[in-house]
């Protein structure tokens, strides 16, 4: 394949074969094309896009790559869930055991974090002798016995997607919708999901700051979907303040713990109900979404959703009693609250912010070198919205390392913003796109 | 410098500062930026553009990127002339000894050809015992004393746009105006050029296929000029058609000394003189351009201009008696006609086909590493225009090796077109484009 040739075609508007992109993704993880080559076609690709046929292509290019997971052995629909990523955005570790408990198989692959806050595999890691990794047999077999597990990512999984990455992150070309949503879900697609839910985060905190870009994202990914044959869903929620109030591993396990017992009500929960509800949808166990939260919602009540999270913690080498004592949870040395200069109502939390100041006290990385401390973050007391009142805590901090305690603080407070009236309240929920909203 | 954060900042179309492009070009030659970060920006940049400050400071950093030629030791107005490339183009061999002859001083770095024919140094070598390697001190020296010396380029002048040019070759990024301008006139620059006269083909076998795009890369070339204080004045000439009649290294250097002692008139020797008293103007050296034309006829006359072609011929070692004796020069074991297959008009002469023709024959090279064959090539005996009957010689081909006649006759045959009419004849000087033409 003439490689500038190609690169002159995408920067003159022309589309790309699926040959061609085939041959582009199949000799660049052979190292057969150069990085300059590659880049200055991402660069083109940056003002000409990809229109939908060249993103399913680049899609199944990717997954295609590598490795792929079969999960034929396992019965029934496989659904998954991903979220774009944001601060105290647990409702993985909430809606996969319930979903489990509703009898919908979950195999689900997760990350670490880098920056603001940890990943799934950090959370699940802040509880006692909880093992991520696990062989694909192992991991299947447990889905037969309990209906899920939860693993890291294997290492040949997409290739060409992790290759990609590492070059776009070092030449400017990050976002592009199509290059963004083609690498999402040739993520999932690798992973053997039959169906996809997808949570959009959108707001100050998100990688998508107007909703706009969101539902651009959103679309994009459920046309990839559906020109792929795999049912997708988007939910655009919002990330202008944390979703839970919880930032930090253990804390957040805790919090995750709580919804599932029914202790604990608001987005977090609303959140994971409505992915939850929209994986039990697409999969085809419940025949509404009105019907997939009535049956979620009554196996938090019955307890069923709780004990699902404890199959798996044991089978995963964890201690499963964390579910009704946290105290086996990681605790801090200390305490200590953030308290109102003034009275008033806070008008913003920004998540950035919130997720950076908890970062600091150790909750994440910096580097993939960093070690993170499960025990430490902050909870938050107060949400966008509330009133206060000046000496009132509006968030506690759990600490271990004195010296981290004055930066994540001093952080915290720019990312509060306090007024005298009411602010007006952005809605948690702002929309959703599914297949039907696709051309 | 964040080399990601100067891709983003031209990527969304905002201006990079001088330090920026200053640093940039310096940290690249010293190999402290990817290449596949430089060929981004590149293709950012096809995109998006560089406004004139831009452009100016991109030239001016590549000059400061190496060695710069000093001709102060020289006295007067150093005046350059640059071709941007074209078929049968032997301009410089007739314009330097005639601007010379006139008391202008030369001093001209020439460079080799790739592709369709040889470059000035590859003519100028097929004159017996000629040596275009002179050390700067010779080059000098010889301008003090006969007014005139062509060379070779320097190794470490403008690394820049070699490096620059090398990467913009294997990523689809060459033909950008900015680029292209910045790349020639950096190289004029650093050669010492106090003025430049530019030569700007267009037609299709020129590397600017429209005058539109002819116009607008003089503009792009004039403004930098403008920009760092070089007296910058740009013609646009034809190259739909060879502009001499001769295209191989030996035959056009006797065009060319033909056209200097008088002996042929045509479009090669008009664009000579039209570029020399360009040259002559600018420089200060006569008030007009008609003068400047008189002055360089009246030497074409007297015969100054040929004289002046003999001294920098002996000077550099060559014998220079080519100057009145053809047969010195290399010869050819075979002249072959090509035959018109019918009556008509000649419609076209496509200069590119004919430029491949004579480099079938061994007068061009397609790498680097190819030798050029000095004697051989084409003398084309009509132009566009002319009448022909079935069975006139249309050109005649000057061969050493039989084997490559017949697929350099085919080619020859697809540049030419034949039909009843006469037809309409498109001038050899379009236009031009000078520093008040500029805004």
């Amino acid at each position: 394949m003439n490689m500038v040739e190609l690169i002159i075609k995408k920067r003159e508007g022309k589309e790309l074969s699926q040959q061609e992109i085939e041959k582009f993704i199949q000799q660049y993880i052979k190292d057969e094309i150069e990085d300059y080559q590659v880049s200055a076609l991402l660069m083109a690709i940056c003002f000409q896009g990809l229109n939908q046929r060249e993103t399913a292509d680049l899609t199944m290019a990717m997954v295609n790559s590598g490795d792929q997971m079969n999960l034929e052995m396992i019965p029934g629909v496989k659904v998954d869930k991903h979220s774009t990523g944001g601060v105290a955005d647990t409702t993985t570790l909430i809606l996969a055991p319930l979903v489990a408990s509703c009898g919908v198989p979950v195999m689900k692959m997760s990350g670490r974090g880098l920056g603001f806050t940890g990943g799934t595999l950090d959370k699940l890691e802040a509880i006692p002798g909880f093992n991520p990794y696990q062989s694909m047999e192992k991991a299947i077999q447990n889905v037969q016995d309990i209906g899920i597990a939860i693993i890291g990512q294997t290492h040949n999984m997409v290739p060409a997607d992790k290759k990609l990455y590492a070059l776009r992150d070092v030449t400017g070309t990050v976002d592009q919708l199509s290059l963004i949503a083609s690498s999402i879900m040739s993520k999932k697609i690798a992973s053997g999901a039959d169906g996809i839910v997808l949570d959009v985060k959108v707001g100050s905190g998100a990688f998508m700051n107007t909703e706009e870009q969101a539902f651009a994202l959103a679309k994009e990914m459920v046309q990839i979907g559906k020109n792929v044959g795999r049912k997708t869903v988007a939910i655009i929620t919002d990330m202008n303040q944390p979703l839970g109030m919880a930032v930090g591993n253990a804390l957040e396990v805790k919090e995750a713990i709580q919804v599932l017992r029914g202790e604990v009500e608001g987005p977090l929960k609303e959140v994971s109900l409505l992915l939850g509800s929209h994986m039990l949808h697409i999969g085809g166990y419940v025949s509404s979404l009105e019907e997939g939260k009535q049956k979620l919602e009554e196996n938090i009540q019955n307890g069923k959703g709780a004990l699902k999270l404890a199959d798996l913690i044991r089978l995963q080498g964890g201690d499963e009693r964390v579910i009704t004592d946290y105290t086996l949870l990681p605790q801090s040395k200390e305490i200590i609250p953030f308290l109102a200069q003034q009275d008033g109502y806070i008008s913003s939390m920004k998540a950035q912010e919130i997720g950076k100041s908890s970062m600091l006290l150790g909750a994440g990385r910096m580097t993939m070198e960093d070690i993170i401390d499960p025990a430490v973050g902050l909870v938050m007391k107060k949400r966008v919205g509330d009133p206060i009142r000046k000496g009132e805590v509006i968030a506690e901090f759990y600490v271990n390392k004195k010296e981290h305690i004055k930066e994540a603080m001093s952080v915290f407070e720019r990312a509060l913003h306090i007024q005298k009236e009411a602010p007006p309240l952005s809605p948690y929920i702002h929309g959703m796109v599914t297949g039907e909203d696709i051309k």
